[in-house]
């Protein structure tokens, strides 16, 4: 575990840059770098907070930088949602240095019996997710005071709304063994919540209020009145070829739901990853080296924090620096490899750019604070975790992008 | 960088079990622990010591744990394949620690410039490869003294042979550039070599003869003596589903083919990773939860060390272990989920394991040592990347496993 530790604790809290070009004018980066725009974090944040009807919880799992964690902390986010013990750790330790206290919901539904033991001794943990009989056993064998402790059972829904990646597949119980379970979680003695996912990427809030009408079916049939009803992640961030609704669209329509649905709503938990973070970083590459043909070689890859492209289409828009300033003129589509020795280190989709691009050159590719760095290795010996605050984001900054819009078209689309 | 030593060196080297039942009965893991079996590595570096007819050098991203380097070392192994410059610092860090000099092959196609000039004037590299004009301009510019530097080009020949990666499609000048190339390289001053890979797990040794055949056109045609042929890695590791002839017969194809087709023999280089490390290292894992259905959970996953499964249909014996006592019993084909809360961590291919398997029983995975916890991150808090030392291999003791053989009849299979 002293690993993870040393990773967590590995960025440079201390460098601060006014923009990305003042970044590159005076201390241009040979390694990959994240810049982290505080404010636009804390713009996501303010809308959860005043929009979302219930609890903000966070998805540790999608970034789990110190500069994102306590960010947080200070904007007043006090829960998280938490999978492991090393993310427990983390949080614990942040939350310590911070002088600030932390409500954490250990909701992967799959969990090592020591660490239930462990979280809810050492750490405090008083929330935990379950969706089957064995998992609820280890829960009651290592829980000493249920009526302190929140089990939330987590369900799926026969419905099928578009996302990029179904959760439901690896975790949830159907409705019958939702009612069952959750009338056992009432009859042990635990707070008895709900819990469910609709999906990464969800684009239609039509999957929530469907959830949330199973919701109350389940609880109906199992005569539980719920302490809670947790919404899950996958409201959507806005990518180039994927965005949904507004997410006060997804706030009234949850909210109308839970009214309309149960007789006495239940308090409200949401636990956001990506649609929290994903604006408020920006991964700067460097251009290493451009054949004569129109390959290119980057300094970060699929090993690295580009994982996620090879995996989904969701589309970034891409900036080209070069001496400080950004590239512009006619795109040219490159293959795009990063820079392991493997030769499926290369991007499945072409880079669209400027065909001038050299080696030397930076490009810049807003909307990767999710599932980035959290979820690079270190093959090869290239790492990609170091993060610099940056005051102002230069693609958020451009004249054509309207807030709340990245369908601008900037360099690369 | 910080980090890389951090993970390179977190290995708790002093502890040593006889056996993995040893291990489980004493102190089973509760976290995914790789188990080195130091004899099988030394006897796979005998088989290249004794039978390969030229120099070995190591190429560390197939596994850069210190447990492996540092027996490399002790066997006598002086060089090594690097990557990137974290590599050279590793090799250099550890080469110190044993009181050993090394040998360093900066073997990228690709380096950053800065890198080239750092690994050459800070760690003594004379060793590099390049594949284009512009990496040799870049060469030029930044080693000052060519007489005393080794470049070899690598190209491609038109010849196609079953890998199970082929890496030629990053990497690697045609013939005509190659000639081009060879002949700037010997007129600048360097020593002038030619280098090819076949392909990962080549299992047709003739594929090394048409690539030996080819380079000999290219320093004939370019009117260079080659200093070095470097004949890459991809001999192939032994696997349940692949698996190619003894070593020995592709030590001799090899020189063979260099007797045949130069008339002054240059000196030979290989480079093995995955058939190096490959069968020295078990993966230990922990059953964390079994579904009624025959869904089951545990301690690792493709986010750890089991990325490979899911890019590539090698076939891995499994061992199924219960309070240190070896499961059998009919099989049945388990759906397989890793630790992390992301859908997308399933083995895509069933794991075939004892229908009475449990929640806390063990799995050993043989053959795990190449592309595994160099290949690992950290999302979700997870991690894979500890080693610990057992003196004998509990998969290779098995009555039915013959050397040299992995096509047994294990657990699993």
């Amino acid at each position: 575990m002293v690993i993870i530790i040393c990773l967590f604790k590995g960025d440079p809290m201390s460098q601060v840059y006014a923009t990305s070009r003042n970044l590159l004018s005076h201390q241009p980066p040979e390694q990959p770098l994240y810049l982290f725009h505080r404010a636009l974090l804390e713009r996501s944040v303010g809308r959860f907070q005043q929009g979302f009807p219930g609890l903000l919880t966070y998805a540790v799992k999608a970034n789990p930088s110190p500069m994102v964690i306590e960010t947080l902390l200070q904007q007043g986010v006090g829960a998280f949602d938490v999978a492991s013990l090393a993310e427990i750790e983390l949080l614990h330790g942040l939350a310590q240095t911070s002088g600030k206290s932390v409500v954490l919901h250990y909701h992967n539904p799959i969990k090592p019996e020591a660490a239930i033991a462990k979280a809810w001794h050492e750490y405090g943990v008083r929330a935990f997710s379950l969706d089957d009989a064995n998992e609820l056993d280890k829960l009651i064998r290592q829980i000493p005071d249920p009526s302190s402790t929140e089990l939330s059972v987590r369900y799926v829904a026969p419905v099928k709304h578009e996302v990029i990646l179904d959760l439901n597949t690896k975790f949830g119980a159907n409705v019958e063994t939702a009612v069952d379970l959750l009338r056992k979680v009432s009859e042990a003695g635990f707070k008895a919540s709900l819990t469910f996912h609709p999906g990464t990427q969800c684009t239609d809030a039509q999957a929530y209020v469907d959830f949330i009408a199973c919701g109350a079916k389940i609880a109906r049939q199992a005569d539980v009145t719920l302490y809670r009803l947790n919404v899950g992640g996958g409201f959507p961030a806005s990518y180039v070829k994927s965005q949904g609704p507004q997410l006060g669209h997804y706030f009234a329509a949850i909210d109308k739901a839970v009214k309309q649905h149960f007789d006495v709503p239940p308090g409200l938990v949401c636990e956001p990853g990506r649609s929290l973070v994903n604006d408020c970083v920006s991964l700067l590459l460097k251009v290493l080296h451009r054949r004569d043909n129109d390959n290119i070689f980057l300094n970060d890859g699929i090993y690295g924090g580009l994982m996620e492209m090879n995996f989904s289409d969701l589309g970034w828009p891409l900036l080209c620096w070069r001496k400080g300033q950004i590239i512009e003129g006619k795109n040219t589509a490159y293959t795009a490899f990063g820079p392991t020795c493997d030769s499926i280190d290369v991007l499945k989709e072409p880079m669209y750019l400027p065909s001038q691009l050299a080696a030397g050159d930076y490009i810049e590719i807003p909307l990767m604070g999710a599932y980035s760095s959290a979820c690079a290795t270190q093959f090869n010996g290239f790492l990609s975790a170091s993060y610099v605050q940056v005051e102002e984001s230069s693609y958020h900054a451009l004249p054509q992008v309207h807030e709340d819009s990245v369908l601008a078209q900037v360099a690369g689309f």
